[in-house]
């Protein structure tokens, strides 16, 4: 192990595979808040060593088992996060419904950051909607639906006003369609939130929800325009779903929550789930923001930057150190930004100067 | 209703109690963040319009329920948040042992902002270190330990150290005494935090959680001696109970959590709970914070400024508007400071001046 923090990654690697039996590479990687490729050579040091073994995915041995629990005083783990907020009995009818209208939707545009929640992510984020009173009786408004997540809300018939806003004129033909049918009353806004907040949209909604690009700018741009649309910024509730980032990225993002005057009342790690896309181990957290009085749109005309994944962060960087090390820096890596390699200093050597860019690569 | 915020606030007041069944003023205020006065206010006012009745605490009447569901379209909640990370079967036995030495626990001190949480509630917390990976095979450090966390994280007899850091020498002399019959071999070190971390505590620690004084100076000193004990600051976790304060304040302990390199990881209302004293509805949220690499100690040499609440807060203010409305002043209501009262304006008249000092009393 060349890494200077080489006993602490490999206790979290061997605990995160003890906790749940068996896990990917990528959700390994996520879940110790490692890089992949540093993940994937722990993995593979532990092979060698004999104390994990490959299953479509990593298990731990017998030996490894031992080790864990004898040598590193480990227990399994008892409880689940994940899916802890279910979707009751009583709403099955609204699933298979939304399973049906899911699996018709137009394909998800990657271009637009779309990544599809799954129907039942869907119907967990209404019903956690209607739990924080959020719902029933309440106008609300989502920026950006690729989920249908309106549509779930419009099928628990609670809601005085379902208003989606989305670029995409694909997606909101669909939706208008299944309004249609099922007489749900969503109002459809085909609009670009590059672009100003549409007059008639601006003060006239209780609350929001957004699963916004996984972008600094996008998620300020989201949260401004969903700010704007609030009748009454007190204490409202908006409802944000974004990935875990590597730490220094998330400081950054909880700090633009904070200077926008809002704070989290709760953050559910894992509550959104995806198909396909393997984005992030497919999950996203969900955040529950208080609005309070001091809250702010920063940016109130039209946005000219970039705002998706695409358009920001277009390739990974290999950076070689005189070392000889090669690192990757990039949005999904350890160093987001080359300033952050310097300033912490290569893995191997630590030293904080004389990389040399060896190669440019686009984002897998 | 006079108050300008009026239908939302008696929404939120109706829809509370329908959510929970029945409910006492003071957990009524604190839900839907309304002042004590304000939320008792309404509730006589619905009371006096036959939609709530009195029953050891609010609850609908019939014709309450058939306008809350009916004109109102809120539905019964599906889902307790409370709790949810329970105390399985299994640690039963050490949820006896909790409850009895809890029992025989030095009293609160409550000029040290001591109120204790129950057995259940630091075995909870135990479990959760556990089940983040932060407890086996870890040295775990309490700073400030009222609650016995230390002694239920001791119980579970996984951890590699367990050190507990308070100023109160009797609590500490009741944990020594558990610990040398039970064998968890805890340290205790007698210190008072507003002076420097000893040398020994620094860098040493893998994990720490703290429940400090309920103030933003408590919160920045205790994280600050927190963070300069950790071992590794990269992406280590710490644990922060803490209560829900006015919108406001919880915005600055947000700021306060963001500014020192620390970011909210996941997030759990009413996590805590606490025997006999009425704070804040007897409950805290539990934060699970990521010390990023930015991480920082903003306090590192003594602490000369008061921590405690009874020590920055003192009193309540009454202000009296020109208009005749008296307007309460102080941390647990809607307005922590004068200053707030004028940039918001008086609640029933909206002017931001003219407002008198009528009475100051101790803070309850």
């Amino acid at each position: 192990m060349r890494l200077k923090e080489g006993e602490e990654a490999v206790r979290r690697v061997l605990g995160e595979i003890h906790r749940r039996g068996k896990v990917g590479t990528k959700d390994l990687a996520r879940a110790t808040r490692l890089p992949t490729p540093v993940a994937a050579a722990i993995r593979r040091e532990l092979e060698k060593a004999g104390l994990v073994a490959r299953k479509g995915g990593a298990i731990l041995t017998e030996t490894g088992k031992e080790f864990v629990e004898g040598v590193l005083g480990m227990v399994a783990d008892h409880r689940k996060t994940e899916g802890s907020i279910g979707v009751p009995p009583v709403h099955e009818p609204i699933l298979e419904k939304l399973r049906d209208y899911s699996s018709r939707r137009p394909s998800a545009n990657p271009k637009l950051d779309q990544a599809h929640a799954t129907p039942e992510t869907a119907l967990r984020r209404a019903l956690y909607m209607l739990d924080g009173g959020n719902l029933a009786g309440r106008n609300a408004l989502f920026l950006g639906d690729d989920d249908l997540t309106s549509v779930a809300a419009g099928l628990l018939r609670v809601a005085k006003g379902i208003t989606v806003v989305d670029i995409d004129g694909r997606l909101l033909e669909a939706i208008t369609g299944i309004s249609e049918k099922e007489g749900l009353g969503i109002e459809c806004v085909l609009h670009d939130l590059r672009e100003p907040l549409p007059e008639e949209l601006r003060g006239a909604f209780d609350t929001f929800l957004t699963d916004p690009p996984y972008t600094i700018p996008g998620l300020e741009l989201f949260l401004s325009r969903g700010i704007q649309a609030l009748r009454w910024r007190k204490t409202s509730t908006a409802y944000l779903a974004y990935p875990d980032k590597p730490p220094l990225e998330m400081l950054e993002v909880h700090g633009a929550i904070n200077w926008m005057g809002l704070f989290v009342d709760e953050l559910i790690p894992r509550f959104n789930m995806y198909i396909g896309a393997e984005i992030l181990g497919n999950t996203t957290s969900m955040f529950r923001l208080v609005v309070t009085g001091e809250a702010r749109p920063i940016i109130t005309g039209p946005f000219r930057g970039g705002i998706y994944t695409g358009e920001l962060r277009p390739t990974t960087r290999v950076y070689k150190c005189r070392c000889g090390e090669a690192i990757e820096v990039g949005s999904t890596k350890r160093f987001t930004t080359v300033e952050e390699l310097k300033s912490r200093g290569c893995p191997s050597c630590g030293k904080k100067e004389g990389f040399r860019l060896a190669e440019r690569r686009r984002a897998d």
